[in-house]
């Protein structure tokens, strides 16, 4: 049958994938459980339901941990579309594990920066991420275009 | 040609998108025209163009709209990533039907919940939907590695 | 091997893609040289680290930017899911050149009309994306059924 599956190119991504689509997924329900510790809900229906305060926005903890979600969401969309471009390219496999390893490392330390408060880890593993799905995004067109 | 199109988990995968992108893009319409409704714009241009007020943020309603809208596309963009992957690993297609299905029900009963105010309807359906992309993404990722 | 690299309309696909998810990194990118540049950031540790005012939310400039950014996002996120069915349904090529084209030229211009306060412009390139998203999910959908 006419899949992808038969390169370990393909695994590689699938697993860098799956594994910041479940961080991204626990950040977002760690934002609902801080909201349920703190007993403090931006939808007045939750304050009524579980007894707790009805707020405008959330607090500092809980606000980082949207800007953190937020900004995974933002990186990972860009590098699933040019890591599924780079797949569709057939350009070389070795570069592509090199960039999804890199993007993979770097989204883990910019987790890690963003909620330890490390500001110069955080600018630099955002970065990192960043340059990779540019160049990454740019090989695979150029791939394409030529092929 | 190379196409996956042949097999019927992927016209399912392929309906249960659109219906979900086209939900996500008729909430974006409606935040848009709520502004227009009201009368009140967070950009400034377009308060002087359609006679309106400038406001610093979205009232309450144009909020529930924006945070519906994107918990859609935060929930979304994993469900993709891991139903490509799922697709890509040849794994079981009833239970990706499943997979398909759950996902359908519970974001299109989140929606209802999040503008009818039903925080229970809503909270179990988000975590239904969570579970789903979660299970989905290690299925995937598990099958493509072991393949 | 089984790539879909062999089409024009995947070419096409993958350079309007590239673009848009390079043009995204930018206005991201932008957003953060913008808080440098203004010494106000959201994060506390960044105001410690770098000798600047910590804010509680970004400027008239930088929410703009943030809005912009996310625009994209929202909009780039049902294209791509859209654009990805439709190659895959195996639908009319020069009809898909079409849609993409649109998408492209409409994204492109909605982000000038944002940066420049160009409301109608702002809103008409954003109903053609918008449009185009949904008719052409529909599409794929639809061809992809009846395969």
């Amino acid at each position: 049958m006419p899949y992808l599956s038969s390169t370990p190119l393909l695994a590689v991504f699938a697993t860098v994938c799956a594994v910041l689509v479940i961080k991204a997924q626990i950040l977002g329900a760690i934002t609902a459980a801080n909201r349920g510790r703190l007993k403090q809900f931006i939808n007045e229906e939750d304050a009524t339901w579980l007894g707790g305060q009805h707020v405008e926005a959330d607090g500092e903890q809980g606000q980082r941990l949207l800007r953190a979600h937020r900004n995974d969401l933002e990186n990972l969309l860009p590098f699933f579309i040019g890591g599924m471009l780079y797949l569709q390219s057939g350009a070389n496999s070795a570069v592509g594990m090199g960039y999804f390893g890199l993007f993979l490392a770097a989204r883990m330390l910019h987790t890690f920066a963003y909620m330890h408060r490390k500001p110069m880890l955080r600018r630099n593993t955002y970065t990192l991420g960043w340059l990779v799905t540019i160049v990454m995004s740019a090989h695979a067109a150029g791939a394409l275009l030529l092929s």
